[in-house]
Order: C-alpha cells, then structure tokens, then sequence
C-alpha cells in the first residue's frame, strides 16, 4: 500500500510542478523580481498534499483530473501566499532549506540596489507582503479556470466564493489566533482556542481541497450533504491528530528526523495541548514546576530530559498519544460511508503516513 | 453641474456606506479585534469615488445600478485593502485623520494585551497583514455576489477574473515600483518607468471600476471593444493628469489645504515626472543644484522658494501644467464616443473637479 501512496503522491506532484513551471501569471507582474517571487514557493515543490486532496476527492466521486487539475494547483498556490506571509510574521529564514521570500527579496536589494542592511530589510519584507498578495490573485484566478475546462460556470464561481469566505477566513483566523496567542499567558488559553486555532490554520486548507474535488465530481458543491460532511470530519481529524502528533515530536522526537530543535514550543511559551494537558493534570503546586520549564534560553539533553519526565509522569503525553490514536481513528472512520475504492484507500493510508511522517 | 455632480456623489456613497455598515462577512473573522480591523477602513467613508465609477458607468450604458451596486462595493473594499498593506509598508500612522490599521492593532496590544511597545508594533503589523489579507477575499466575494442581483454567473465569473489578473497585477506592480524607486537614483529612473507606476497604482482601479459597471450593463466584458478602450483612455489620462497634479500641488500648493509638507516628494527624493522633466531641461552644469534641493532635513520657505524658482525658471513647472492640461482635455475627448447621458456628464465633470480638489 505503501508503495502505491508514494506512487501517487509523486504522479500528484508531478502534474502539479508541470502545471506551476508552465503558467505565465508572474510574468506580467512588475518589477520582474516581484515576479520571481511570486513564483517561488509554488515552484519549490514540497509533499503536493493539497493537490492530491483535490485530485483524490474527485477521483473518488468519478471525476476527471484533468477537470480538477486547476483546483489543485490553486491549492497549492493558496498555501504557499499563506506561507510568504506567515514568513514575514515568523521572522522565519528558511523554507523547505532555501531563503525564505522576505529574505531572498532583501538579498536581492543588498546586492542588487545597493541598499544598506536596514532597508534593505524594509524592502524585502514589503515586497514579500506584495509577492503573497499577488499570489492570492493568481490562486483565485486558477480556481475560476476550472471554467476553461468544462466545470459550469455558476460552479466555478460557487468554489471561488467559497475559497474566499470559508476558506480565507478560517485559514487567516487560524494564523491570527496563533499570532495572538504568543503575546498571551499560556495558561490563560482554553483548550477550544486551540482546537479553533488548529481548525483553522491546518484543517480549512485541507477541507477546502477535498470540497472542491468532490464538488467538480459531483457537479454540485453542498456542504452540509453526507459527503461534503463526511469530508469534513476526516479533515478536521486528521488536522487536529496532525497537529497533536506535532506538539509531541517536538519534545519527544528526534531532533534530525523533526527538523526542529526539540521543546521549541516551551521556549516560545506556546500553548499546545500537550501543554495544557498537563497543566490540567498538575496539582496545583506542581505547576510552577511546568512554568518553570517555559521560555529557557537553552534546551539542553538536561532540560529536555526535564521537560520529558514532567510530561510522562503527569500522563498528559499519554493521554495526547492516545487521543492522537482516536483521532485517527475518527478520520479513517469518517471516510467509510464515502465510495469504496482505490482513492478512499489513498486517504486512508494518508492518515497513517502523515502520523508517521514518512511523507 | 458641480451641485448635481456633488449631490450625485454624496448618493452614491450614502448606498455604499450602507452595503458596508450592513455587511456581516467581517462578523466571522476571529479573534474578533481582527474581524474590526477587517471592517474599519472601508466604513471610514471618504469620496466613494470608485464605486461612483462603477456605478455611473453602469448607468451610462443603460444598466441598473441595484445590480452594480456589490461590484461598487467590491471595488472600495479592494482599494481598502491595498491602503492597510501600502500604510504598512509606508510607515504611515494616519490614514483619514484616523490611526493606520497597524497603529490601532499596535495599541490594541499595548492596552489589552500589556504588550511592550515592541512585541505589539510586531503585533500590530502582523495582523494589519492579515487583515488585508482577509479584506482581498471580502472584495472577491462581493464582486462574485452580483450573481446574486441577476448577473449571469458566467459574467460574474470573468469579471473576478478579471479583478484577480488585470487589477491585482495592474495596482500591486504599481506600488511595487514605486516602493523600488526609493532604492533607486531619481536621476536614473524613466519617464517611461514613472508612468508605468501611475498607471498601475492609480489608473488600474479607475479602469477596472469603469469596466465594471459597463460590463453589468451591456452583459459582456469585452476589454477590446471601443467602450471599454474609450473608458480605459479616460481612465488611464485621468490618473495621469491627477498624478502630475499631485506633484505640482506637492510644491505649488498650500500646505494647509494639501494637506502634506511642502516638497515632501524632494525630501524623499522621488522620482516624479515634476523632477523628472526639471533634469532634462536643466544644463548639466546645473543638475547639482536640483540635487542639493532632494533629501534636505527641513523645507522651510527658505527651501521651498529655492525649489520653485529652480522648477519654475527652467520651465518645468510649466511644462508640467500644460500637460496636465493635454491629459485632462484626453480624458474629456475619450468621452465623446460614449452615449451622451447625464452619466457622461458626471465622468466629464470629474476631470474638472478632481484636478482642482474640491472633493
């Protein structure tokens, strides 16, 4: 099975890189660097998860590909102006190993223009807020091509209006939440901000792209019907298991496997829920001893091994792993009532490849 | 005619202040701070002038106006966003005598987040990103809405096409170019290249209003017909002649009714068409001249003066003035082929009134 996944997740990603290489939106876009970066991220590559959504869904219901091809590739456009934004929000420097665009953009006016470090800077981040606002234009406009390929018009429209309701304000509330939640205590967030933070920025995107699949399939986009529900839930759990699996290989996982320095959300003092398992575990004075591990300048083998012990001896990693396992088990559960064929088998084996990262 | 044109105006943005104070879509924008930042500018007020467009233009060629009214509105919401990002990316702490988005989300995280001024500036630029972020997917799904009033969806299709290629590429490369020219010697930037800039920021979206409303009524956008070219010349003469206007005012003005220090644009060494036409006509011996006048700390009249007598005795300021004659007598003549209406009149008395700023 697993085989088979990687196969078709290449063929996926294969389509869309085509797709990507060959559109010709950045090209009128001014100056030319702008455009550069607007075709950047997209023409990174990456896993390709949210075009195979679209493409999978749709084979699912018997659709043609080819008829969601543009759907896909506007998800994945969708994303990545996300990610150019979150970017610069982050302050991050890499993405998938290379510059992130804010960082490229300011190379390019240091060596380019000449421009001293500080504005250098200003210049890189404000053309990289142009870059990701372009990108929204051009992932609209390749949704609403799924006219040129035989999807009625007034569908096509429904999908545009749905990508720039349900799923611009979910998606963007996500990452809005989480901004917020960085100048808050942690323990002051409910668990229901999280999962609505989680809702958002993971699992809009991934349900948005099983909508749409499905609704070129069906040639109607309904959902509140069995199948556009039953799509929801597997997305919503897969998000939330996705996430979860997440906060606990940042602690317990392997450094070199993870990507990230491990407790990197103690240090920033995020409220995972991992975290607040704990705190809810925690008698009361044991609690400053939690506290007391957040917002380390270093986290060495010693505090690691602190962090790992306080969080296994309360259960609270325990209870997390197995309500990762439940939500699991809810996604898979959740595709049962949809047709039972090759590609509810490729969103089955997803949720097992997801949690173990092996995508 | 400027009572009619003033009473027209004033209509028109009474019925979009009323779309937009009745528009529930920010209601679900969380956190809710957000969800008022995506709100504030568009219900700011202000002239309504692009919705004005759409709807006269509407109404020019027979159309209704109740079923341009959400392209109107769709219209103000998409300048609305590119002003939250553009004051960001400026640095500008007013916009219509009221605090930037930025600035009102930085003090939102100083008063009710106890945030240090430093953590809530990140704060407040963040989510000002993310607000117009959202505020892009508002205007899509306003301009989508016409199908709503009886727009065929296939129409209202194109014409979000049309919105997410032309337009966003048209006025974002605009503002690309003109955060660039910071970068850039003034000296060394184009006429060419300074046009290309006006056309963009500012033409694009006079254009795309008109295209708009002529669309909805005649049921076609067809952007190579003579309508539609006849609109784009009145438009594109329109922004240029308001443009060179706004440089002339810039140093010719009255501060207090420009609203803006005098000879800002020399202090930050912008290559306006103004300077531009200041170089070619001086002699090379007296280029240094123009060149001590850019990036001086203060303007004083001392310093105002100088620059006026340098711009008014090579003949630059003249030159200028004439020009913007020739562009606002062409954005008049584009008229002619137009059906002779009261709507016609309205466009015809725009040119007049928006070059000598009483609105």
């Amino acid at each position: 099975m697993n085989t088979v996944f990687k196969d078709e997740l290449a063929r996926v990603a294969a389509m869309v890189g085509n797709e990507l290489n060959s559109d010709t939106f950045p090209e009128e876009v001014r100056p030319s660097v702008l455009g550069a970066a607007v075709r950047d991220y997209p023409c990174r590559g990456g896993k390709r998860l949210r075009p195979a959504l679209v493409l999978w869904a749709c084979e699912l219901f018997g659709g043609a590909p080819e008829q969601a091809l543009p759907a896909a590739v506007a998800l994945e456009i969708y994303h990545n102006w996300t990610l150019v934004h979150d970017d610069i929000i982050d302050r991050d420097d890499l993405r998938r190993g290379q510059p992130t665009t804010h960082v490229t953009l300011r190379q390019y006016a240091e060596s380019e223009l000449n421009a001293p470090h500080e504005r250098a800077t200003e210049f890189g981040e404000s053309f990289a807020i142009l870059a990701g606002d372009v990108q929204q234009g051009w992932a609209v406009e390749r949704l609403a091509s799924v006219a040129d390929r035989g999807v009625p018009p007034a569908l096509a429209l429904t999908l545009v209006r749905a990508m720039q309701t349900r799923l611009n304000r979910g998606l963007i509330s996500g990452e809005a939440l989480d901004v917020q939640f960085e100048l808050l205590d942690p323990a002051s967030v409910t668990e229901e901000d999280v999962l609505r933070m989680i809702d958002g920025k993971t699992g809009a995107i991934m349900e948005f792209a099983l909508h749409c699949g499905a609704a070129i399939a069906l040639g109607a986009y309904e959902p509140d019907s069995a199948p556009f529900r039953a799509l929801s839930r597997y997305a919503k759990s897969l998000a939330r298991a996705f996430q979860l699996q997440d906060d606990v290989l940042g602690v317990f996982g392997d450094e070199k496997v993870f990507g990230k320095p491990l407790c990197s959300d103690f240090q920033e003092a995020k409220p995972t829920l991992l975290y607040l398992e704990a705190l809810r575990r925690l008698p009361h004075e044991r609690r400053s001893e939690l506290d007391s591990l957040l917002r380390l300048p270093h986290y060495g083998d010693d505090e690691v091994r602190r962090v790992r012990d306080l969080l296994t001896s309360c259960g609270a990693a325990d209870a997390v792993r197995s309500r990762i396992r439940e939500l699991s088990d809810d996604a898979r559960t959740a595709l049962q009532p949809l047709p039972a064929n090759s590609r509810r088998d490729l969103l089955d084996a997803l949720v097992a490849t997801l949690l173990d990262r092996s995508v």
